[in-house]
């Protein structure tokens, strides 16, 4: 038993050799292709993962060019992390393998758990009974499995990470209660440019849980935000403390939780067993630990986007500028939907706008440029300017439309430089703009919306 | 005096020469393509207008080849539609001179108007003045004007409609009280795929008003559905009756108005000097005439796709199909949150998913065909045409994502089969789907969402 690697972990809360570890063995690994077990050594090799890699199979030699073992326990290092991808049925005793191995941690890709009726709850019993007897952490069963991009420690079956990503570096963390949807989830993130650094599915959550992983990301400093899946919590008091160490520290968790009516409880049930609570818990434990909670996948990729372009407002009061009286009402009404405030310009705010504006354009807010915002270039960056001033604004929006190569000249540029001179966030909300529009305001910080 | 023409059009509310004008007059036309006045002319030769073109100004004896009149009155044929491109101040007398010559419709791009103070607002009411005591109906002034693409009546100044569109036959009519704001949901709709084939802006309303031609597009066979954009209706009773007739004849009206709250009431007013008015009046209106209220302009669109494809549930209860449990449960929170029912399936049509699903999947709602989706190709045509059967359901929601080339072989395809398959809407939200995807769906009639 080698118990130098488990006493280096420091104990079941620190995650760090989880997410780099030196060494990783796949145990079921397979030289087919075809076969999951083949996934994680194909995937550690693509994303270039600079640790041992050791497969783990009685019927082979070698994998791809790899020695392979016939047990944990065969292997002549230590093992700080396991990847498991066997029928349910041999997991546990892989697992015991594992843990007189002093194997710190395990992610268990296996279904036919919890998830699957009372013989496959059995065997999840006995997963938890080898969890609670020996410092062995699992991850699973029943999980996609978990990634970190920065030490290209993959340990997942699903596509999206068989090549390493294009981008990386945002500080977003992902846990997710569902494999597959996660993934959809991260997909749909990198198609708008976002890639998450971390994506972590708990699945049936016999051994660590969505508390474990929100503790340990709480204390990363390259961590900027934490997105949730969730269809349940189970130890509420932890998940709290440690949302509200992320709050204190200034990293925003933002929720999608399911489970708001009846029948996705039902549903959620026969997914993970999972039995989703309360739900005015859930809001109150939310409310009290600064979880946002949001209902929808895309506004929630919209909030992780304001993070990483560090455009996340600090108040409520909003400035609006726009090229259209109509389409700046409606942004109005938007805005005090969702509770913000868009207060009346006073003082030298409004002297100063005034002394810029044409005189059939009002100095009020929102602030309607009309058609002169594309030809009079400079006065939207003098309004920006003049708003960026005003302490008693927090956020500017600019409400604005049509395709920026036919109504004005270099109207991209004039916005990016706007936002560079003001402190305060500037988020674009463009009608009917080409993709590339989009594109170049993201690219330069600027975040932009249809 | 040409009263011939006005005769023809059958009074206030028949708007057939309107939209089909045999001739077109533009006052204040322009050789200078800088100009504003130039901007029609351009507009009705790209889109191939096939009716007289007479250009109006003292100034000129022939412009872009066409022979130049000095006034409405000296030209020699029957003018249905005159497009008044002046200042303010000079326009009542171009009316005068369109009434005495029996000109049944000015479109008046001017503003200046009532929106631009006490001098404005006298104008404003001169050319109310005329349109009571003549036969002229206006309107405007304060508009981007008017857009019929069957007829290439462009009656407008706006970029977008400058050359003619790619598609058109949608069946769709947007009547915008916002010029501008209703250019960029143009554009916007074209991008996604949606021509609409009326573009109205009512702009000041002295004359014409949004009730006219709700009433006139009621009965008009090629209109499927009106979308609208509000801030306040004048007329509220013949409002009513008009959208009644269009609920009655099967034609969804969807409205986004603005004026929820007080500070957008405040930003109407120096809009259009619109007095946006009480909420719950509106919200009442909108409900006895079956108009459907929405507050984004992509759940606008989203609607409009939905009556283009024919694919407008016909009631409440919907089925849900997944790849992914944890997917299937949000969708079914989405499905209540928007007041819609996910019934269990009983009898029959549980009996007939049991005989088809896998062990391990449940025959419920939803329905969970988990990763077997992709690799059983049959399993998700069997299930749909089993759930069309069914006369307890009323539409279908795929819920499914990631690559739809890698995830499975001619995913695509299998689902616009099924789709086919089925006389109940299916409706795909598809998380992380390549561009190309969306479109291959949509062009083959099934509504995509991200």
């Amino acid at each position: 038993m080698d118990t130098q690697t488990s006493a280096q972990t420091g104990g079941r809360s620190g995650l760090e050799r989880f997410f780099a570890p030196r060494s990783i063995a796949v145990i079921g690994a397979s030289a087919n292709p075809a076969k999951i077990g083949a996934r994680p050594l194909a995937a550690l090799k693509t994303n270039g993962y600079q640790g041992q890699i050791y497969p783990i199979n009685p019927n082979y030699d070698t994998i791809g060019g790899l020695p392979c073992y016939p047990s944990a326990q065969a292997v002549p290092g230590p093992i700080d992390l396991a990847i498991v991808s066997l029928p349910a049925p041999l997991v546990p005793e892989a697992l015991r393998d594992c843990a007189q191995k002093g194997v710190a941690y395990a992610v268990v890709f296996s279904a036919g758990f919890a998830e699957a009726g009372p013989e496959g709850a059995a065997l999840q019993r006995e997963i938890e009974r080898i969890v609670a007897e020996s410092t062995l952490q699992v991850l699973g069963p029943n999980t996609a499995g978990a990634v970190f991009h920065h030490t290209a420690m993959v340990a997942s079956f699903a596509s999206t990470f068989m090549s390493p990503p294009v981008h990386q570096g945002s500080g977003i963390a992902f846990i997710t209660q569902s494999g597959a949807f996660g993934v959809y989830v991260y997909n749909l993130a990198q198609q708008l440019g976002l890639v998450f650094d971390y994506y972590i599915n708990t699945g049936n959550e016999a051994g660590l849980e969505v508390a474990d992983f929100l503790e340990y990301l709480a204390d990363r400093s390259e961590v900027r935000a934490v997105a949730l899946y969730l269809e349940q919590v189970r130890d509420g008091t932890r998940f709290r403390r440690a949302a509200e160490r992320c709050f204190r520290r200034g990293i925003p968790v933002i929720a999608v939780k399911v489970g708001r009516s009846a029948e996705a409880r039902r549903a959620a049930l026969s997914h993970t067993g999972a039995l989703t609570g309360a739900e005015d818990v859930y809001d109150a434990v939310f409310r009290q630990s600064g979880v946002v909670r949001v209902d929808g996948i895309m506004e929630l990729l919209e909030l992780l986007d304001l993070v990483v372009k560090n455009a996340m407002p600090r108040g409520r009061r909003t400035g609006i500028l726009t090229s259209t009286g109509g389409g700046g009402a409606w942004m109005t009404d938007l805005c005090r939907q969702a509770g913000l405030e868009v207060p009346e310009f006073v003082g030298p705010t409004r002297e100063a706008l005034e002394a810029v504006l044409p005189q059939f354009a009002a100095a009020s807010n929102p602030v309607d440029l009309t058609g002169q915002m594309y030809t009079q270039r400079d006065l939207f960056r003098r309004c920006v300017a003049i708003l960026a001033r005003d302490p008693a604004i927090d956020a500017l929006v600019l409400l604005s439309g049509g395709d920026p190569e036919t109504v004005g000249v270099g109207v991209p540029e004039t916005v990016v430089e706007a936002s560079q001179s003001s402190d305060k966030p500037l988020l674009v909300a463009w009608v009917g703009a080409p993709d590339w529009f989009y594109r170049k305001l993201g690219a330069a910080g600027v975040p932009a919306f249809r």
